[in-house]
């Protein structure tokens, strides 16, 4: 089968490489599209191997069910899905809540093995997953639902995550209209009555931010903190979501955040949000304020995000690229050019 | 009278001063006892002037409602209790949700007015107060109740934001053992059932927090994170409270927190955290956790705390001083020689 | 001025009353709308007297503010606004939380002072209340803003206690579509993603149902849990609010709300919901589901609910009757006629 | 192996059985001891048969691990535990929540399988599990530990749901000191700050509360609710929990629950609470209260109860018999005999 795989730092390859093989507890799926996340760009550009052989990239995973393992449940061939990205150990405290996001066994600052990085992707003919990471789609396309798995997932979680502070008249702000951001503005109008702030430095983001609800556009400048807090009467937006994670961005959350409010990072460009615990006063973080660091989502929260792309409430945008495109796929994908999500079909 | 006035920077002052005349909706109390903070220390030590009168310090109050203004309720001379230090609007989103310790009016980053910082303070025979800021301490003794208004108070508020971490089993970390930190490790047995390690670089202060019923002390150094994570199967503890704020204990809050666990800056020592918003791994902030400034507390915090010191569950440390040793008590507590809260009486 | 008065049981008349005097504390208020509710033609009904003197009924009051007691805070005459209707103590644990609708010092099992039911109420040209009862309204219309303060409020708070089980795909029930039915219909859709089933016995109701968004509309008969139950795939609805509280409606819920779910207790008729402890099986209280008996709501509620109308996204379906037409518009609600919610203009 | 087995509606047999067969993802525990709930008397009790063959009663479970089937994990033969007893699907929205005390596979109002009740439970020499139904249980005695599996992970579930009432200063009942009472209490102690208070009709079952650490007995008669309103300044308690579940505890209960407290209906013997939805007045059910229907717990529940048991803070009160006595013990179960909780030692 054809697989794009990472063979070297920056190396991209279009290979053949054999169907994988399947064991007890894992499904063959037959891939319908994968999605292109900024971690794949992330991974590809890294000065050093991530893997000894290798690597089918891709997280974002829509496909058919082509074969069944021993002691996989009754899930059948020909069944439709996307793949849940945490391949958690399922058996410590937080797995046992349904936190598989931040699995125990991962290690403490660790990701949990995730598809297309350490285990190989979905940008191939087929790919092996656990049964249990196997969500249904129903009759959803399947570009429009391989991004689910990260780009709907992740600002789920978040979103979920803060709804104590979205409540009726809170405002929340985007920072960053990419993959995620696109579909973070879709939710935050689905879930909450809030006021959205769309945040980006790209006037076609914003462009795309308003398609998709947002109530307000600004241009990430000098002076986005302060017209956020103009516009919010001084206190602040309730929730910040930050999809870029630059040190501009990060300042800019810890700016605009109100008391007691929610500043999700969720972006992973490195970016310091240079908090300190000194008597606030002037820009800096407010009393009661949170700071997280959110990673992926639950599995709960890629089911709710299926129902809500099934019922038409989520949408993700997407361009749709061939397997030996994908060279060109991430080029556009890192200058920017991407409206919403890339995608690759087999 | 006689107060405690801070008149210039870095001068304290024991000064004759007229009884204040109270207005509607306000008590004018006997003290009785009050608590010196950290805070006021900071005050005192500020190089440039706070106030454009001589201002007397003091947050802790204890005392005896000696007159009682027009529309102040059903308050009586003669009854005892301690004051609420949020001397907030009553009525922005937050106060009517009782969280008065982050009022909206206060503006986006500063703290709501407060005694001895702008009104004047207890730190006096007679301090004017508001009504609705009487709390009452049935017989507690004075120079025991006067530390809860803050010493007690804040790391309530702290640790029951973060009740859902500390699930029994769990395991909280106090870092600081001082005026409040001793009284966290109380808090910490009475209200939870977790493992409660105590940091500090005093091997006295953590003597005290043994005393107080820690389960285990730690002489903060470069080993402190490392024996955290040694006592937590790596994972980290669900919760650490830093009532220092320092460069140094912000990064051992960070390196020792746990996916998902709760890190709460108390101490305003005006440390840095460090954190980044990069796929983590190392020694960072984990997934999940999360960062908050937690100022004060609510009404009801203060109410709980009351309750737990009249049920002998809670019992401040206290070091005595007549009005006049202001300087000296000042001066001790800032060399660290003060076991527990330094408390004058007027 | 006129006010429509309670004189005795069953007894309304429209009387020449003093315009009332205010005290400190309160506001005069030039009423100009108020809502009719269910629970006064309650209070009419009632085969005793429920006052010892001509009482003015009305709880959903809008005006404009006449005059300003002393120490009422910064409000001045000509302020629009509508009226919190749980008149509290203010200092009690639940109210220092923001629980004023549930107020200790009301009694266990009473509820708060409410203005028509002891004190006079807003069906008269001036009525007289508390400074904080007064929530700002803008520009909106009195007629439209009245009903908010019941019929949105109540269902607002019911709402908001359930936010955990409407999490996205969830199936929620709203019983009875009258004066607060409607509005919860509007509220539910705004503020969740869940799938609503409106339930009454009035076709002409579950056509304002379906105009408030309903995705699905049940005529209550036998068959109505059944149908539930089948439209949830067996579980029940994640939540099922039941604004009539009558025997058949309490059973209905009992039988149709999901495991863990919440079944809320708006309606006051009587109802009995027949739950018992044993071993469920059969249709009777599934594991883990609460039953609640909600009552109004907090004061934040309300300025939520004013915050939704006035984006547009919670609309009242108001009928207006002059004061003097009273008893024609509560024989029409009596008699179910009433689409939405009556109102009376001075 | 011997067998405690249901074989007639009434009668209880020690047969001679095979020793299970185990197959993929299963454990054979050597069965170390097994205590006895009313429940399995409630089975035991019923007019017809609830098995079409010969039943193994017995769901509090503990043992040492014998065999260990395919696909089960690293769980190594030797390894001591106690058995999770919600042999839930794993896979619906509650499972994957951690919520497996209700998962929807089982049906609306069903309990998931359970040993004992359905498949063959753990009152012989062996029985066979599931390989993720196993929690380790370190050092601990078995005899003790076997009671966590239901005398405390149910109170514990329950406990955890109410801690938002459990304040401290907040007061809690416990009616019923029989396997659960007595192990809630020593519950509530260790996890809360309140005031508890437990009700029971049997003097010695109050001793047994004392010694558990309760702060106040009541009997149980006409004045108990009176008794507990005047304890509480007339509010009633915070959280009430049932144990019982008669008729008069259940009445008890809604006649003693504070205002937007939580009454937890935990014994299982159909008692009928009498709510009603009218404006409440007198002795029922106080607005914002919150009824609900308690059934086992979570895994977490459950591994949380034995690291409180593996700290000392928890101790079940037990009476030890031989299998072969097992007829005795239910009857000294049945006519209240039994002090804390009966166990069988195969």
């Amino acid at each position: 089968m054809r697989a794009v795989q990472l063979t070297a730092p920056g190396t991209l390859e279009l290979r053949t490489v054999p169907v994988p093989e399947i064991g007890p507890g894992e499904l063959l799926l037959r891939v319908g599209a994968a999605g292109i996340c900024h971690s794949d760009s992330y991974v590809l550009g890294l000065p050093f191997p991530v893997s000894e052989r290798p690597l089918t990239l891709g997280h974002e995973i829509a496909g058919t069910i082509e074969a069944v393992g021993a002691e996989a449940g009754d899930l059948r061939p020909g069944e439709r899905g996307i793949v849940y990205l945490c391949w958690s150990c399922g058996s410590c405290r937080e797995c046992l809540r349904g936190n598989e996001n931040v699995c125990l066994a991962a290690g403490r600052t660790a990701m949990p093995p995730c598809p297309g990085l350490g285990p190989d992707g979905g940008m191939a003919e087929y790919v092996r997953i656990p049964a249990r990471s196997f969500v249904p789609i129903g009759e959803l396309d399947f570009a429009q639902a391989a991004p689910l798995a990260d780009a709907a997932l992740t600002p789920m979680h978040a979103i979920r995550g803060a709804m104590e502070q979205l409540w009726p008249g809170a405002t929340a702000v985007a920072i960053g209209i990419g993959g995620l951001g696109h579909v973070a503005v879709q939710l935050l109008k689905a879930l909450t009555e809030t006021t959205v702030i769309a945040v980006d430095v790209d006037p076609a983001k914003l462009a795309l931010a308003t398609a998709c609800g947002a109530d307000l556009t600004l241009a990430a400048d000098d002076g986005t903190a302060a017209a956020i807090l103009d516009h919010t009467g001084g206190r602040g937006a309730e929730a910040v979501f930050d999809f870029v994670g630059s040190d501009a961005t990060a300042t800019l959350a810890v700016q605009s955040v109100a008391p007691n409010g929610a500043y999700r990072m969720v972006g992973l460009a490195g970016g310091v949000p240079g908090i300190d615990s000194g008597p606030a006063g002037g820009p800096g973080l407010p009393w009661g304020a949170t700071v997280r660091k959110s990673y992926g989502g639950t599995r709960t929260n890629l089911i709710d995000a299926v129902a809500l792309a099934t019922a038409g409430r989520v949408r993700a945008e997407i361009e749709c690229f061939d397997l030996a495109d994908a060279r060109t796929a991430f080029d556009r994908l890192d200058s920017g050019a991407i409206r919403g999500r890339a995608v690759l079909i087999p």
